[in-house]
This record gives structure tokens, sequence and C-alpha cells, in this order.
């Protein structure tokens, strides 16, 4: 008990280095961009990003100055992409906070995010290897690619389980994978290592990203502190929804698509009352739980310990989040 | 005559490699993000970016492989932030074809910004160096704060010329000089000469934006090929209306102020006419005028050649464009 102890006041104590790293990264001599920066750091989460960093780097050799400025690098992408969401969503609330784009609107946003992602890359270039920077820039291209797969698939309600699955492994997986790849990398792990994490990074992340749909179609704003229904609402079609499509009898599926292409003001409840007899939740959960099963797996490939033993718990806590 | 003609060749054929580079860079494996590319080819405009890049490397010591990557990088920056600018301000036409966010929404626009400044930074990584990432992201930090600066000045009609000098520094010559300086130091060319060389590239983007913002206010949308009268619609203060109101009789000067805060129907016009027969028009052009002669007298510490010859004209063009 006392190791884990121990453990956890070691990542506490990294987490908080990587946040003084982005603080003093994106601090500017402009007061109004400061001011700016405020709201920003309302948004910050879990930090599962870093962790899933910091937690790679214990696993595969050990925490180094490197992984603290690239857990604060992949935060900052991660952060520049939820200003940019707000732009693309129109969300009202984030993080039981205002967005950025409600209080200086979509162009500050733009702006904002902008200026995180730049910032990603200058900090990421202060490391010398342009190994990173090259994967860093990789991984966001590839989220972009997601995110705008997800905007052509838009009102798309004939969108395939398989189409759905890459999207978000271009948007959402992507990045943990390359927060688990260059916590090995930057702990020298040999390139084996380095495989096996990249690929418990993107199982986790495909999972994740599963259960945060399926929690948009079902949670409350009060239990998630954000706005919820956005994908139904803006014709977003997630695996659920997939499955009732690919499963009910003929007439209710007819039904789900006139509710989400005209269903009035609450699609959200309708398509959740709709499918709430059917097996479509438990289905989504069991794809996340799958791909957890695919990520715990990988973790076999690694020394037992403290990391290890994180990433796992990680892992469980992907699956059980009901926030 | 014949060395300028083959260099002129010569350039053509440089620019044609960047174009090839930016392209190859910039490709997808998704026909869906090839498509709004092609909508980002026709903001091509006069490679002013990458022809800057060339030249000095020209100047400097010759044009080598790494300035033709160096060359896309930067006019993929430039691409992302016209992108991105027609969010900011909502423009409708721009080089005589319809805006991205027309076409795609806003979301769509902030996306392919987002896919073109992340192929920016893939493509600079390239290069192995460090130091190109660590520059060109130092750069696009701070094209970002002017861009910034320039939303907090908004309505902001006691704007110095000071003021708007530093938000024009950030946000259109710190790109330019960047490719004078880069160019050099890809050439090889000593310390002495970079620092010249990125003297040159910032007062000539100063003279540049100077111009530009002066054609906003005096040319014709048929002039330009893209929408005018932006400015002063948005409530952004120019150099001719600072000098206007810095020098104007108080009761033109509250009239400037009472047609930007509320003036109807175009602005612009009311504006143009404002100041038609003051010396605001002249001042600016005068401001520009001696920003370049500040760029031209940095050429002297260039050897003589095409390269320096070709940086001396593209200096005159800035100042004589009248679109």
């Amino acid at each position: 008990m006392e190791t884990t102890f121990n453990a956890e006041n070691q990542l506490a104590g990294s987490l908080s280095r990587v946040i003084d790293a982005f603080d003093d990264e994106v601090r500017s001599d402009l007061p109004f961009v400061n001011r700016l920066l405020e709201r920003v750091a309302a948004y910050r989460g879990k930090l599962l990003r870093p962790r899933l960093m910091l937690m790679a780097a214990e696993a595969a050799g050990g925490v180094r100055d490197e992984h603290i400025t690239l857990a604060a690098v992949v935060e900052m992408v991660h952060m520049a992409t939820l200003v940019h969401d707000d732009v693309l969503d129109e969300a009202d609330v984030r993080r039981r906070s205002t967005t950025v784009n409600r209080l200086i609107g979509n162009e500050g946003a733009v702006l904002l995010g902008d200026y995180l992602i730049s910032h990603a890359y200058h900090l990421c270039s202060s490391l010398g290897s342009a190994h990173y920077s090259r994967r860093i820039a990789a991984v966001t291209n590839t989220v972009c690619e997601g995110e705008l797969m997800q905007i052509e698939a838009r009102g798309n309600f004939e969108l395939s389980e398989r189409d759905y699955l890459e999207i978000i492994r271009r948007k959402t997986a992507a990045l943990t994978s390359v927060c688990c790849e260059l916590g090995a990398t930057a702990a020298g792990a040999d390139e084996h290592v380095v495989e096996h994490m990249a690929a418990f990074g993107e199982s986790l992340g495909l999972a994740f990203q599963i259960v945060d749909d399926l929690l948009d179609l079902t949670a409350s704003e009060a239990e998630m502190g954000k706005s919820v229904g956005r994908d139904a609402d803006m014709g977003k079609l997630t695996l659920p929804l997939i499955r009732f499509r690919e499963t009910a009898a003929p007439e209710d599926r007819r039904r789900l698509i006139a509710t989400l292409s005209n269903g009035g003001e609450d699609k959200t409840a309708a398509a959740r009352s709709l499918i709430a007899s059917s097996d479509a939740v438990e289905y989504a959960r069991g794809v996340a739980r799958s791909y957890i099963e695919d990520a715990l797996a990988r973790l076999v490939h690694l020394p037992e310990g403290v990391g290890r033993d994180a990433l796992a718990a990680t892992a469980e806590f992907v699956l059980d989040r009901r926030h």
C-alpha cells in the first residue's frame, strides 16, 4: 500500500510540474491574452493525457524531464481541440464553466485555439529531437482528419459502425496512443514495448470515446458538467444509435431516423426513449469493454510495477466512469 | 538581361517545386479532405512569402532543398491564417473565389485551417533540425498574439499609431521576417546577414500591411478581388484613420468616430469621403515608404546579384501595388 501511496504522490508531483510547464509556455506579455488563458484553465479536467504519458513513462523505464515537457505538449494540443470544438459545436457549457466562445466570440475562440496549438509545437521543438515534433504533428494531422470526417458524416444516418470507429480512432485514439507511445520512447524503452504502449493507448482512447458518446446520450448535464445531447442534436450518429438502427424493426428504424432528422425540441430525449428497451446501450458498453480488454492484454508485455498497475487502473476507470 | 531572365526562370522553377511540396504534404487519403483542399488552392495568391524565402536564399548563398520545404511551410502557415481569418471576419469574397466558410461553414473552416497548420509543422519537422520548427512555432505564436491584439483593439477608436504598428508587426511582419531570416539561415549565411535579412523582411511586412489596409479603405472590390471595406465595418482602425483622428479639427474627429461607431450602411464610403481632403492617405503611404526605405537600406549588406535585385524589386512592388 505504501508503494501505491508513494506512486500516487509521485504522479501528483509530476502532474504539478506539467501544469507549471504548461503555464510557463503559454504565458504572454499581453494582459489580454493572459486573461483569456485564465478561461482555458477552467477547461482543465482529469489530465487524462498527461497522466497516460507519465504512467507509460513510469511503466517503461521511469519519468524524465522530457516527459514533463511532452505531457504539457499533449495537454496543450487537447485544450486547443476543446477550444476549437466549442466553435464547432456551439456548446454552451463545458466543465461547468462558460465556454470561451460565449465570452469572446467565435473569432477569439479560433485564435485562442491557434495560440495553444502554436505553443504546443513551440514547446515540443524545445526538446531538440525532431522525432517528437514529427510524431506530435503527425497525430494532429490525424486528429484534424477525424474531425473533418465527423463533419462529413453529420446527418448521414447510414453511417456504418466501421466508419464511426475510424472517426473516433483518428479524432481521439490517435492522441491517447501517442501519449503512451512517446511516454515509452522517451523512457528509453525498446521498439517492442513502444508498439505495445501505442496499441494500449489506442484501444483505451477508442473505449474512452465510445463511453463519452454514450454518456452524451444517457447522462444529464448536471452529472457531466458540460452540455449533453449535442451529438443527436447535431445529427451525429454514435454507437448505440448505429446498433439500434442495425437491429431494430423497420418501423422503429424509420422512427429513429425521423427523430434525428426533424425530431423537434429534444432529439436526445426522444432517441433515448426509443432505444430504452433495446440492447443498444449495453452493446456499445460491450464494444468499449472489449477495447479495454485489448488494452489490458498489451500490459503483460511491460514489467510489473506501479506504472503498469496505474495504466491498468486507468483502463478500468475509463469503462466505469459515469461522468 | 539574360541573367535576369534566367533568374526569373529559376525562381519560377523553384516556386513550382514549392507548390508540389505543398500539395504532396497536404494530400489526404480522405476524398472529402482533398475536395476541401481544392478550395484552398483557389486562395493561392502571389506567393509572396515563398518568393521572399527563395530570393533571400538566392541572395544569401543559393537555393537548397531545405528552402523548397521551408517555403511550402510558410505558405501553409499563411494559408491557414487566411482560412481562419475568413472565420474571423466573415468575409464573403477572397481572391474572387467563394470563401471556404461559406461553403463548409465556420466549423469546416476552423478544421481546415487546423489541418493546414498541423501539416505545416509536420513538414517542417521533416527537416531534421529542430531549429526550423522552433523558429516557425515562435513566429506562429507571435502571429496569434497579433491577431488577438487586433480583436482586443476592435471598436477602440483611440487606438494609437504605435499600437497599430505593434499589431501589424506581430500579425504580418513576423512571418515575412522569418521567411527572409530562414532563407538566409538555410543558405548558410553568417549571423550578420541573417539579422539584416530578418530586418528587411520585417520592414517589408510592415509596409505591405499598411498598404493592404490602405487598399481596404480606398480600393474597390473589383480591383482587389476580395471583400474591401471590412476594416471600417468591423470597427478596425487603420493608419489613415488614425492619422485623420490625430490631425483633424475636433468636429471632423467627432464625425469620424460617430461614422465608425454607428455609421449606417457603408462606413467605409463615409470614412473615405470624410478623409478625402486630408493628408491621411498620403501620410499612411509615406509611413509605408519609409519602411521600404529601411528595408532597402538592409540590402547593401548583401552581395550584389540577382537575389538582391529581386528583393529590391519586391520591396518596390509592395509600395506600388494597386491591388
